[in-house]
């Protein structure tokens, strides 16, 4: 039996999460489930799933929840504080962190440190603090397993001798405006943005994954979880999603894994591992199919470039070049900048950044923190 | 060091596997080396690697080659005898069984009762003798290795918990003559049939994949290996031959061993195993790749129908087939019968058989000699 914490609970991969608890009765028991503002929705998992603790980091919405569960024996917590209350508590045994942003490092962090396992599916946290997050995980013999498809997938891939490993090739859909002009970028709209070709996703990571910075933060996040070198990193464009990435042997073998578009499988094998339950879930065919691949030199991704080049720079630049993005997309997605500087922006905030050792909580969130004020200041 | 048999030396897999030997010095001692009559080829090998026993299956070959190595301090031996001998001698751990047909059967099982681990490039030992096989090997925890690429591929992908295994997906190129009429395909050649669009290898494989008899044999290969009912593989056409073959867990997922068509790297993988050797191989490289999958059944591949309702039927029908395809694919090889009747013979051969039991070698042996001797009575 598995005690989980679900931060996010009301998100697409917190709410992914639970149909999976609900799918193997018995498995699991939930502890906690935490949320940014949604009540409602926190109630209603509440009366299902019966938790201990549910929270919400909103103050005034947790309030409202209070009134809500006066019925129900469980606690509510709020704001950051409950957030953490929620992961390091004695009970749970698993951390699902499903989140999006930044703002999953610190509950991440504090609940490695009270000896959590981790089901990450929050790519900020690694990209803002890998090396901090890794260490810790390392020095307490924790594990962080990937919730991410793709990292799922290298996973998956991975044999026990790590010595053999040569290269990891994250696949990319290319999002839905591979090979578009810059006339055509200039007009996409949030509705837009929000349509993703292959996967049913939350807003934020939608609109990353159109601006192939989601590969950026992928690639970053695979740099920390497989301790590879950026060199050993490659992206290969893959617009079906049915490989959802490999891994290259020193004896030139590649190993995939392939499945259907749907963040159910790795949000189960993360909390599966090591072993594999069997599940109803439709089979992937490929009869009949034909799969593609491409160089993403072949097309112009700024944002990728961007990552890379971040990510081999280390130090608090990657955290700043997440909160430039995040801070971007938000504006993006309020209407109040145009897609083609969701970018541009992030990149006239990186360029600004005096770049830090990133080997403390505060060093990160303080140039976290800068990042933040001097993207709004452009956006203005 | 491990301490190599190589049965089949001058052939494809052989002379692949001496390849792998010369790569990857102090990691092998050559024991012997056999073959069926080429005595100018073993002769050049033992001058290179040195072997304490070679020997040919043909005995006036044999005797050949005791003058060619009257300088050489290397015993010559010959004919099934000395086949045995040189894998049942106590020096050699690992026999690499790189004949082709049937006659791989007495020695597998020699070497398995001896103690040796088998590195099997022989499919036909498997689809003769497999449940004889597979329970000496369990009995006396031996291991046989694939060398075949779709089952090095499958033994790649294999987890550690066999129970959470759902399906095995062994891709075939379909061959030279995938859609061909039966009209066009009556006037097929043996020069014709031995070009294979993917693969170099020998001439009996060659032909075999050409009538999709091959996957037949690894369908039936596969049942024994991996202890799967014959519903739980499945045959699928990809005929850019990139994914070498597939496995299905029970919660969705599916791994894929994905290289280029270069038979070095399952050699060298069954010697190297549990881990991997660094090689200069050439790697794979999708970008720019198109790949393509199409369901068997939308083809006539009667070969294949034929070895599934054999493997399901079990007992000596699947030497039976076996013995009799291996006798008219040397008939149409030599011109003695044109190209589809080849299949029809095997199938008119395997109608008139009285299943028997496969507990044991004699058993399966008289079903072999019974169907070589029918298949030539009907070529006449």
């Amino acid at each position: 039996m598995k005690r989980l914490t679900i931060l996010g609970s009301t998100g697409s991969i917190g709410t992914q999460t639970l149909d999976i608890v609900r799918q193997n009765p018995g498995k699991f028991e939930v502890y906690a489930l935490a949320a940014g503002r949604n009540a409602e929705e926190v109630e209603r998992q509440a009366r299902q799933f019966k938790p201990r603790v549910i929270g919400l980091m909103d103050d005034k919405a947790a309030r409202e929840l209070k009134q809500r569960v006066a019925d129900l024996d469980v606690e509510v917590v709020q704001g950051m504080e409950g957030l953490l209350r929620s992961v390091t508590d004695e009970a749970p045994d698993t951390i699902v962190t499903a989140i999006s942003g930044r703002i999953g490092l610190e509950p991440t962090l504090a609940a490695l440190q009270a000896g959590k396992d981790i089901a990450l599916a929050n790519k900020e946290t690694l990209v803002a603090g890998g090396e901090l997050v890794m260490e810790t995980a390392k020095k307490l013999k924790r594990r962080i397993l990937p919730v991410d498809s793709e990292h799922s997938a290298i996973f998956q891939c991975l044999e026990e001798d790590e010595r053999t490993l040569e290269k990891i090739i994250l696949t990319a859909s290319g999002g839905p405006f591979r090979g578009w002009s810059a006339e055509k970028l200039k007009e996409v709209t949030p509705e837009v943005a929000l349509k993703h070709p292959n996967w049913a996703m939350g807003a934020k990571i939608t609109i990353d994954s159109a601006t192939m910075m989601n590969k950026g933060l992928e690639v970053i996040e695979a740099h920390h979880l497989f301790n590879m070198t950026y060199e050993q990193i490659e992206v290969l464009i893959h617009p079906q999603s049915a490989i959802h990435s490999m891994v290259q042997y020193c004896d030139g073998s590649v190993l995939a894994q392939l499945g259907r578009p749907d963040m159910h499988l790795p949000i189960q094998y993360a909390l599966s591992y090591p072993t594999r339950w069997s599940n109803p879930f439709e089979r992937l065919d490929l009869r009949g199919k034909t799969l593609t691949f491409f160089d993403p030199d072949e097309y112009d991704f700024p944002a990728l470039k961007l990552a890379y080049a971040c990510g081999r720079r280390g130090g608090t630049l990657p955290a700043v070049m997440n909160a430039a993005n995040e801070v971007a997309v938000h504006a993006f997605l309020a209407r109040r900048i145009p897609y083609l500087e969701i970018i541009r922006l992030v990149e006239r905030v990186c360029t600004e950044h005096d770049v830090l050792d990133a080997t403390d909580l505060e060093t990160i969130l303080s140039a976290d923190h800068w990042a933040r004020m001097r993207t709004e200041e452009f956006i203005g």
